[in-house]
């Protein structure tokens, strides 16, 4: 089929482009390079050393025949362009990553926050709107996060995929009706999640779009198979303060040498899935679609959840670091459980990548590896979830 | 208090600033007149001989001696303005009425679609990250929209002010929980007030932002005892075929001798509220605020409910015109009961307007007096809620 990946550019975008161009699909990355531009302004970089697009596309050509193109576009603020490019090329399905992504980033100060909502929902209600505007049945695959539930909410029960079904009183007796899992966002870059799942669910009722919504939990590793095939290929790792995940600043200060930072307690359980289950998770959304007229069809893309602390063990214990406990930036719970149902994937046919399998070459082939291109200023957050809260930063002067 | 009225030259804001002004507040007006900018684009004007802002207030200062200060400000364009105004103006409340609230408007084409979500999320979020970013204890009183809780959600129970309490399945049983509300918008417009009610809950977690939210069935009547006092301070009247409500749209064509055009079978069950008592409910919420910390306060801002087509026979009575059943434009139920919860402001002293005693003077002291002005025109519906559907200007060709 022919795909446009909106945010083809980005950590998750550009391998899942390749990994669709390598199953034979038409793939057309259209991108703004924003996240290159917040590099820019963030004065960081990627640990890896990504290629200009341009270039990445030329070297995937050159290797495995397979042409997918470039366009430069910014889906927040260019629809017209949008709708002409719907109209002469149209695609069956629209892969949606390009969102700021970062929930430290959009915590940062009034400009990241305004950025985050007004181009995350912009960006998402254009896409809709286009797709209504030309009339063409192109199925949506949005990528979603985890976020979108907060914790704790259902206390002992597995967190669903999406939908529960709840017992609402009424003068008669209860009546069963299936909601939405009550949104609980973390950050403003969570919240326009939330925002999205109901911009989303009002174009599968009126317009009988087909939207597929991905609730990613935390991604780790940083190449697939098709990224590794030359290092002109290789993807994005982010290491700083807003963009580098948990295990990304455990792995980078692992390869230094210093402490692994954890925020609070360290009892906060997240989810996690490994960069190649998301590409292959993305391609069995695109292979299952909904029909017309269904409900938006949400999955959990996860494979396994650890406690932070945990996590910060395994990796001290691979690599002889020692932990460091600092005040969490977050306004959030000090410790929480996560159980998380994911049976959707799973029955379609996904074998997960786990973290005691994969850790050690991530922090070998990655952290060790590109070290020499750390800058370790670059680590700790800086972005606080209220004005007065003291940050890691403040703890290190 | 000093009271910001967001959007105070609209339908509601104009008067509830005269009404806050008259109760002794110091009131200042925040708007960009978009309102009657739409009014040019749609080539429509208000029923009723509005005046410019300028001299609406010159008049109110000469009458009363009350001043209100207009700004002319765009929510959605000028944060840093709308920043630096709050830094120098340290209102202790701000009443947002600035968004675009024209149902059939928001379903009309992309332009206004992009425009409804836009306008409406942007504007709402800066107002919310402006008052953290001054750290200034603003509380915040906004209208909402009976829309977003859907019809026909809650079977036989009444629509409760904001939050239900559900049981929630678990592996050691049912666990209540609070939530709110599902949303369930029926258009572009209302899905952005849905949008709100989550951009709200999250400030109000995180920032411990003091919000109001207000969710107000359909209004009707145009004066209040306060624009009433000279013709020069004359609330708007709409009904063209998107900013007219069903009301005014059967008012108006009962006082050019029109049948009363009824969309659909007439069984849609709708709330009401005279604008009488919506300005008396903005005063009683801005004096009833929550606590800093508390979740949002939301009160059902209704006082009626009726059926289309009841309310088209009373019409009929008082006046002797017919009843015409016209195409639906809108994706909806054919019929439904509505069962409103409005216990909150009867609590807090609020005593209704009803139809049965309010129409006839509306129709004659409005609908009939300015008759002469009415473009029948421009009285029927064009907007629909999808391609393809049958308008009422199609059934009239």
């Amino acid at each position: 089929m022919k795909v446009f990946v909106l945010g083809g550019d980005g950590f998750c975008g550009w391998p899942t482009s390749l990994h669709l161009s390598a199953q034979g699909h038409e793939v057309v990355v259209v991108d703004n390079l924003s996240r290159r531009l917040i590099d820019v302004d963030l004065d960081v970089d990627s640990l890896t050393p990504i290629r200009p697009i341009e270039e990445r596309l030329e070297v995937w050509k050159e290797l495995t025949g397979n042409e997918i193109r470039f366009i430069n576009l910014d889906l927040a603020q260019e629809y017209e362009r949008l709708v002409d490019l719907f109209i002469k090329e149209q695609p069956d399905a629209v892969v949606h990553f390009a969102e700021q992504r970062a929930a430290p980033y959009s915590m940062r100060n009034p400009r990241a926050k305004r950025y985050t909502v007004d181009n995350n929902v912009t960006g998402t209600h254009n896409l809709l709107c286009a797709i209504v505007e030309t009339g063409l049945d192109i199925a949506v695959v949005h990528l979603g996060t985890m976020g979108v539930y907060g914790y704790g909410w259902s206390g002992s029960a597995p967190i669903p995929e999406g939908y529960l079904t709840v017992k609402v009183p009424t003068p008669d007796g209860e009546l069963d009706r299936e909601i939405l899992h009550p949104a609980n966002p973390g950050s403003v870059y969570h919240m326009t999640k939330t925002l999205d799942q109901l911009l989303f669910a009002f174009y599968a009722k009126n317009d009988e779009l087909r939207i597929t919504d991905l609730h990613q939990g935390i991604v780790w590793g940083t190449q697939t198979p098709e990224t590794a095939l030359d290092e002109r290929l290789i993807n994005r790792f982010d290491y700083d303060g807003d963009y580098g995940t948990v295990l990304n600043r455990f792995i980078m200060q692992a390869a230094i040498g210093h402490p692994l930072t954890v925020h609070g307690t360290g009892g906060q359980t997240r989810a996690f899935i490994h960069i190649k289950d998301t590409v292959r998770c993305i391609e069995i959304a695109l292979n299952n679609p909904p029909n017309r007229g269904d409900k938006v069809s949400v999955f959990n893309q996860v494979t396994e959840t650890y406690r932070v602390n945990d996590l910060a063990e395994l990796i001290a214990s691979l690599t002889g670091v020692e932990v460091a406990y600092l005040p969490n930036p977050r306004n959030e719970a000090v410790e929480n459980d996560l159980n998380v149902t994911r049976d959707r994937f799973l029955s379609l046919g996904l074998t997960p990548t786990t973290l005691s399998e994969g850790l050690l070459e991530e922090t070998r082939d990655i952290g060790l590896k590109y070290a020499p291109r750390a800058d370790p200023s670059k680590i700790i957050a800086r972005s606080v979830w209220k004005a007065g809260m003291e940050t890691s930063a403040d703890l290190m002067r």
